[in-house]
């Protein structure tokens, strides 16, 4: 970084090389230190830190001007770098080895009382974070943060242009389908009373490059969407999203693992082995209870049927004979009181299963659990045998329908054994997902989205609920970093996929229209994928929550806690835009004024 | 790019060194041409253009299938790379020594008839382009369109990481601010009848960022300006946005340089000479008769004041005496008849001119002119002096209102003088912009943004009018690329120039009190710039509208003929947000119905 207008050099790169030259920095009094006339001054900019010393003797009126600076006024300093005198070097600064004899302050701008310190120790409050985000960024977790995020970000663009594909914006305004209740909507001022929707991805356009001939097109796209927030969701989000023509999913997986070793390489300076493993999302529910499985941890789930197949405990042969499973984890040795093992019941409880068996291997071998008494002596045998257990060793068993015990067991084995550092990380995919799920009310959905290739379209037409599609995730320590898949190129394919999901015809034509005649002039077969910028660069920093990788972030109502966004406007404002807010909001204002006037 | 499930090689790269290997390449066939049995078709993919060959002797099953091709099928062909028999290479394409044998043919999917050849030679009409967009992408025009696109980018983002830039993304749901008619607003759904607004840039957050220690910071911005559209704008575009600390003018425009360097070796291989000419916007005006000149030829304008400070031609006098001026360009030598002489005289009434003052300077020096007669001896000798005249050249004088009179001879002179291409590329720096201007009613309104530094308080203060500020423009062949500024880093100045705009305290603080805050904590001096990417790329394409080097753009209406966007909306989806459509557009929407119904 060169010089500029204010300076000629940083101060976290000062060196006992540098001692004797005359430097000008520019930054923030970080701590300000009076000894005995002597001020001492922590100045701090983007590099790092370096001790400033005013001394009366050598510059007394830069001396007087330091003994007015407080935390965080913003200053420049001329003087000398000089070797600290012996003793007094400060190995926990880079610079601790120099000093700035300085020569003169200038006072660049002031700094009220700030409203809360900036160092690591302070616990601050977020919702007082965000209103002064500005300072938040000061600190040193923060601007960390920051900093991995542009490395992430540099290193995924690198990997795309020395892949040869092609930066291609699309557009943020677009067309709001019918079915979009969760879209925002922009209201048009050219055309009142009309909308654009902002996009929740940019699917069909990626798609319609793919037609349109790019081959290979990349975007770090910012995408929208209007729900309920949950810890680690926001109203706007970033992915880099990607897409190849003639392009099939092992194509997808290469390219996936080369941006994830590059980018874990730029941020956390780790080598990832490869390839990355490889799950089906049957193997997946079956190992680990879940689609995003962590795999930095055994305690895989044990399929217990063959065991108790024909058991005379009622609540594991009625499970069986229903279609259910029972299952169950080895939580490993672990010395748990009655109560704690009692307390993995209740949870299981919470979780959906009916109940929870617990068993523990006692030192000879034998099964203490007041569940012993309805197992035979080969079942107890053949328990200990399936889960390879040892003596000391907590096993936990959950009888029920398929799904719930995956659930229930995959969750209870996260609570027990996951890591809660990121010291270690465990990329891998997940393949082979269905094509469709069925909500509660019994209607079959596109488990990714309805342009997703099926496997068969055969099969997909006689037993939609168990085809296979051609999706794929990406898993990084038990958080899903994003999804993709090969997409249908077909038209008549994708017209199938409409009427098995209930849309007529017409109501296709209506909302997908467009789309569906734009795949009738040759469209390549394409593949491709999202990877969500946000939760992957938190997982490789450490962070549980997205909002401490995003810059100004939106709290879990949406709102901006510094500029007060969202807000009110002018009715003068929405009138040319052909609308207008309810009488019944109009009236829960009125309401609250009236409320607050009287209080 | 390496091979996929679907090729392993590409078109575009095949030459003689490969004749004898087996290919697998995948693309579109472009022309299929029938003789005598044998098919010719070319094969395009994203690189190139290469010859396949089917023979009914070598292959006659996939010879039978090529006779089934059409126009952009998308296939998939395997065969053997051939050099071309003597005679039959084509000196067009890259790989017009080779051809490929086929062995096989695979229709990897249909296409219908095209709404439009592809070619370039066929000229298609926007509307319709845009509504195939997908197919228009894949013509010549656009594909490199893209790609500049694409390269321009990336150089850009070279530039800002060499240089230790940062890059952040700043929020696109941000607070609406209450003057801020022209923003797009979007209502929210967890807080009904309530909005967040689009940003039109990200300057508030930059400065933020700036305030939070980040020092550099870029970005590729998506901005929304929601206004009547001209040919050069659209509803949405993209700047690179960057901002320095510590930083002054210098240090952005030395920034800038190099972007533009970058940007035009990558996408024109052009090396520029550095620096880049500066004007003052004083200067410009002057002589150029805009803020944004075109340097590629002269044609400057030329001050006659002190020609015709005694004049007794009334209409130079008069406009003299009134503190106006006197002004001209020097056309140069042209035949031009005297009805296009008159032509020119009705331009200039036509862009606000009183009139125009016309003069051809004969064989032996003097002035041919109906003015002639009302000017001294003195008054033409000196005007051809002040001219550098020679015969043949025609000089066009107009008198008026000093402004009115640069805006003139600066259209003239475009009209008259500008290049139509894009060989040569004059960038230039225009400094020293006004504080304020005036808007047609009389108000100050800022002529950058409120945050931009003038050069003195105390001048701002006294003669707000003539106050010169800290403001600056990239200017390419007379168009505006951007604007920067060094900011306003004291809350002092920032207050009196809300103050001198009229804006009280109290609206100051309810409008922007969370960033006079932020000021408050030791902000450092900061300074930046945005480029308008859109149009940076279509001047170096040499292309007179942004939208041909947008993806996806929308028409001059903010419509978009492929998807429809904007549309209407069902009630349930605004229900939930708390707004509504206003009563007299649902009036308008149902009488336009009744008349449907009624034809």
């Amino acid at each position: 970084m060169a010089s500029t207008e204010y300076r000629d050099t940083h101060a976290g790169g000062l060196r006992r090389e540098d001692a004797g030259t005359v430097v000008r920095l520019a930054g923030w009094a970080e701590r300000i230190r009076d000894q005995g006339g002597v001020v001492f001054v922590d100045l701090r900019d983007a590099s790092g830190i370096v001790q400033v010393v005013f001394r009366p003797d050598v510059a007394p009126e830069a001396t007087d001007a330091a003994h007015e600076l407080k935390r965080e006024y913003c200053v420049r300093v001329e003087g000398t770098v000089q070797e600290r005198p012996e003793g007094t070097a400060n190995p926990e600064l880079a610079t601790g080895r120099v000093e700035v004899e300085a020569r003169t302050v200038e006072v660049l701008s002031t700094a009220d009382t700030l409203p809360f310190h900036l160092d690591e120790r302070t616990e601050v409050e977020e919702g007082r974070r965000l209103k002064y985000r500005y300072l938040d960024l000061r600190r040193p977790r923060m601007t960390a943060n920051l900093l991995a995020r542009s490395q992430a970000v540099g290193a995924m663009r690198r990997v795309m242009e020395e892949r040869g594909f092609l930066e291609v914006e699309t557009p943020t305004l677009i067309a709001s389908t019918p079915e979009g209740a969760r879209d925002f909507l922009v209201p048009s001022r050219l055309r009142p009373g009309q909308f654009y929707a902002l996009p929740q991805s940019p699917q069909l356009f990626k798609q319609l490059l793919m037609i349109g001939g790019v081959e290979r097109y990349y975007q770090i796209a910012r995408c929208y969407r209007d729900e309920d927030f949950r810890a680690d969701r926001q109203v706007e989000f970033t992915q880099l999203d990607f897409e190849g023509a003639f392009w099939g999913q092992d194509d997808v997986l290469a390219t996936l693992e080369e941006i994830s070793v590059a980018v874990t390489k730029a941020v956390r300076g780790i080598d990832l082995p490869r390839p990355f493993p490889r799950l089906t999302y049957a193997e997946a529910l079956a190992r680990y209870g879940t689609d995003k499985p962590d795999i930095r941890f055994g305690m895989e789930i044990v399929d217990l049927g063959g065991v108790f197949a024909a058991t005379e405990f009622q609540a594991f042969a009625t499970a069986l004979a229903a279609g259910g499973a029972v299952r169950g984890i080895n939580a490993g040795a672990r010395q748990m009181a009655r109560s704690a093992l009692d307390g993995l019941v209740a949870r299981a409880r919470e979780l959906g299963a009916g109940g929870l068996v617990w068993l523990v291997v006692e030192a000879d071998g034998s099964l203490r659990s007041p569940t012993t008494k309805y197992l035979s002596e080969a079942e107890q045998t053949d328990l200990v045998a399936a889960f390879g257990a040892s003596p000391g060793d907590v096993l936990l068993l959950v009888a029920d329908r398929t799904d719930k015990v995956a659930a229930v067991l995959g969750q209870l084995r996260l609570e027990l054994g996951q890591p809660s550092g990121h010291e270690e990380l465990a990329y891998l995919f997940v393949t082979d997902f269905p094509v469709f799920e069925r909500t509660e009310g019994g209607d079959l959905v596109p488990l990714h989205h309805p342009f997703t290739s099926p496997v068969s379209v055969e099969a997909m037409r006689t037993d939609p609920d168990n085809a296979i599609s051609k999706a794929y995730d990406l898993v990084l320590n038990g958080s899903e970093l994003g999804s993709g898949s090969v997409r249908i190129h077909d038209p008549v394919v994708q017209a199938a996929v409409f009427e098995i999901l209930g849309i007529s015809p017409e109501a296709a034509a209506r909302r997908f229209g467009w789309f569906l005649e734009a795949l009738r002039y040759g469209t390549p077969p394409h593949a491709g994928f999202a990877i969500g910028i946000d939760r992957m660069v938190a997982i490789l920093q450490g962070e549980r929550n997205i909002r401490e990788v995003i810059p100004f972030p939106k709290t879990q109502t949406g709102a901006d806690p510094l500029t007060g966004s969202p807000s009110r406007v002018e009715d003068y404002q929405l009138s040319d835009l052909g609308i207008d807010i309810r009488p019944e909001v109009r009236q829960a204002w009125a309401e609250e004024a009236g409320e607050e006037t009287a209080t």
